[in-house]
């Protein structure tokens, strides 16, 4: 794959400068607009190709496809086909794109396949059945640590030894754009006899990145470190909301809960591993050494530029940090493989989140818990405002991207408004 | 509908003595055997009435359903229709099976319409989206944290004030009968350097129930005690497989993860909540007064008797406890209040269980982790031999029933036999 996706390529379709959604990239996604049904789609500049279009034209004729395998509301069905498959669809549109390629460049159907980024709607690209929350940010566990347990001790005994996960909701994991309430719910803060309820006072957002699975097991079952990739079709951004307020107060024994699950945002392009592979670097080194089930063969990290920035109503954007997917400790490998290490079994459209990514750097934290180190050290926004937190109104997007070169590949950005409590 | 259940009704249906499935119960389950595939069907003594075959021959054309609603491999669609219509169909189910009634008893569609236990296989009711697993009985929250924490604060500050939970694993919830694989995974006792891996040596049963819901909510909504149980269409038999070795290295500081999400068990027919309507009852008087949003002006609890069976791979089944549903200190309507209160949405099909059911005595505590106090005494079995946990080849056996006078209603059961690790 490496060679491949390295070697330099043009396409005939008209590009933005600095457009995530190169012919290197081309996610996978779910679209509609008043005249379509919700279909799916592949990202090219400013434009989605329909692949019904493409499919009913022939143009996939060789990919052996089911009938009407792309006018579905998920890409589920289409995924679980196997990379053997989705690969061949992904690579039979880029040669199509290519500059040099006339079969649809000239095609009478042209038109019809190629559907405006502003005239289409995004959905959820999946239909997740499960969601995982990882929390393998070395960075941010310790910030976590530090702030609230104890600074010589910030990592609990576990954390170096398997990467701590926990179930989230799958329900209220929505595609960007689609505004969040700000949750209500119970806090009791050090100063107060009693809990009170009310509106969160310390609404936030998590920088993540999600794997996707294209890929079942059955119960009992298990996959090794070494076939983990096989079972993941793609990523996309994540924004793990989380009321810090809330959180604080229940989480205690059993973990998160209304804490979180009131809404996670995510990108609604699916970038493969595939698109991923010019990126590929090692991630640190573990010590202690891990037990052998965790330990790999390859490298499983990808060098991801990632960035947060907020809007408040009437303002300009800001931006709130930089971080990078390659910081993290624990890799999607180890993260699959100890997940299914006790027979857990896997559905295809499954989702997990690597936890929020921060790096060394005070700039890099992926969250405003950090940034604003607990609300002590409020962050001094373009309009003279500050935030210690989220406040309504604002809106929180972030965007994803990898360079190598003149090769560019994106994920787009995943932003959302938060509006006032119901 | 009290009224209606409580007066006496008789079946010309040939009732089994003691069965759960009289004609006051009439839950719905899915099934398929070697000539049907996957239907909807109640359960009347030990026969199924297969749904389908009733809307067919017209039994149902008074309740307007959509054609082929009970051929699925779910009741998700036919619970979606809402609780005018699903009971109508139970009542009018009740209606056909009275003794008094000739209409299905005398017809020619009588043998294909009712199916034998013994030649049908249950399936999932339900297709899950999302799983819940709560922790609402103070006496088994206060075994544990005795247990692992400080006698004296047993509960955590919490406690008292939010019915805690957590999302637990929906894709590895199964119904009764299939074999559960022992779990592999990170354990650390307190006598060792560093982790070590293997098969789990201290896997257990929770004791449990479980409402499903029949109604959604949009993201940002939530629902009211008062309304809680118009969005609850029954309850199912729960069994939360639990690795406890597992779970105690793992579960700090973001909750179970691998010690539970291996397996759940449950029974195959969901008991309606109009079915438990005799049996309603007070839950205990909470102290301290709870907030606002978690206050009832009805009764939500319900005198279920629930009872826990093991039998050894060449054994005898032996009794390990007797508890029972009313002791919960907190009741389905909070725990669907709590958990929407923040604007988390919910689908038709959602599982939310009860955490562990544990009574007052030490023969009424509903995991072995209780019943054999963190191992320190041992269970007598009649073969001679003494359980700490479950053993491989051991089957677990969980029953449920109520009963108020002539009437009865149960659950039937969810058993399992644990294998070894693979």
């Amino acid at each position: 794959m490496k060679n491949q996706n390295v070697s330099q390529k043009s396409t005939w379709v008209q590009m933005p400068k600095n457009t995530d959604f190169t012919i290197y990239n081309l996610p996978f996604g779910v679209f509609k607009n008043k005249r379509l049904s919700p279909r799916a789609g592949i990202a090219i500049g400013e434009k989605i190709v329909d692949l019904s279009i493409l499919q009913n034209e022939g143009f996939l004729s060789d990919c052996h496809l089911p009938e009407d395998i792309f006018v579905k509301d998920s890409l589920n069905d289409f995924i679980a086909l196997g990379k053997n498959i989705t690969r061949k669809v992904r690579e039979r549109v880029q040669y199509l794109l290519e500059e040099d390629t006339a079969d649809l460049k000239d095609h009478q159907s042209r038109g019809k396949a190629m559907v405006n980024f502003k005239d289409a709607e995004m959905l959820m690209p999946v239909k997740v059945g499960d969601y995982t929350d990882f929390y393998s940010s070395m960075e941010h566990a310790t910030n976590v640590g530090t702030m609230f347990r104890d600074p010589e001790n910030a990592l609990l005994p576990n954390w170096k030894h398997l990467p701590v996960g926990y179930h989230g909701r799958a329900s209220s994991i929505v595609p960007s754009g689609i505004p969040i309430h700000r949750p209500k719910g119970q806090y009791k803060d050090a100063n107060m006899e009693t809990p009170e309820f009310g509106p969160s006072r310390r609404l936030d957002f998590e920088l993540e990145l999600a794997f996707i699975t294209g890929k079942s097991t059955k119960m009992g079952d298990n996959i090794s470190t070494a076939d983990a990739e096989d079972y993941i079709f793609g990523f996309v951004l994540f924004n793990d909301w989380s009321a810090r307020d809330l959180q604080a107060w229940e989480y205690v024994p059993l973990g998160p809960f209304l804490g979180k699950n009131f809404a996670s945002s995510i990108s609604p392009w699916i970038v493969t591993l595939d698109a991923l592979e010019p990126f590929r670097v090692a991630n640190p080194k573990q010590d202690p050494e891990v037990l052998p089930y965790l330990q790999c063969e390859k490298d499983h990290g990808f060098d991801i530029q990632l960035e947060v920035y907020l809007s408040p109503e009437k303002g300009h954007e800001n931006k709130l940090c930089s971080s990078n997917f390659k910081y993290m400790y624990w890799n999607i490998a180890q993260q699959l493989a100890h997940h299914t290490v006790n027979g857990c079994n896997i559905n295809v459209g499954d989702m997990y989140a690597s936890g929020t990514i921060s790096g060394p750097t005070e700039d890099s934290y992926g969250s405003m818990l950090e940034l604003s180190w607990k609300g002590t050290k409020p962050i001094k926004l373009s309009d003279g405002s500050e935030r210690k937190f989220i406040n309504d109104g604002d809106t929180v997007t972030m965007r994803g991207y990898c360079e190598n070169g003149n090769i560019r590949v994106g994920f787009g950005q995943v932003s959302a408004k938060v509006l006032p409590a119901k």
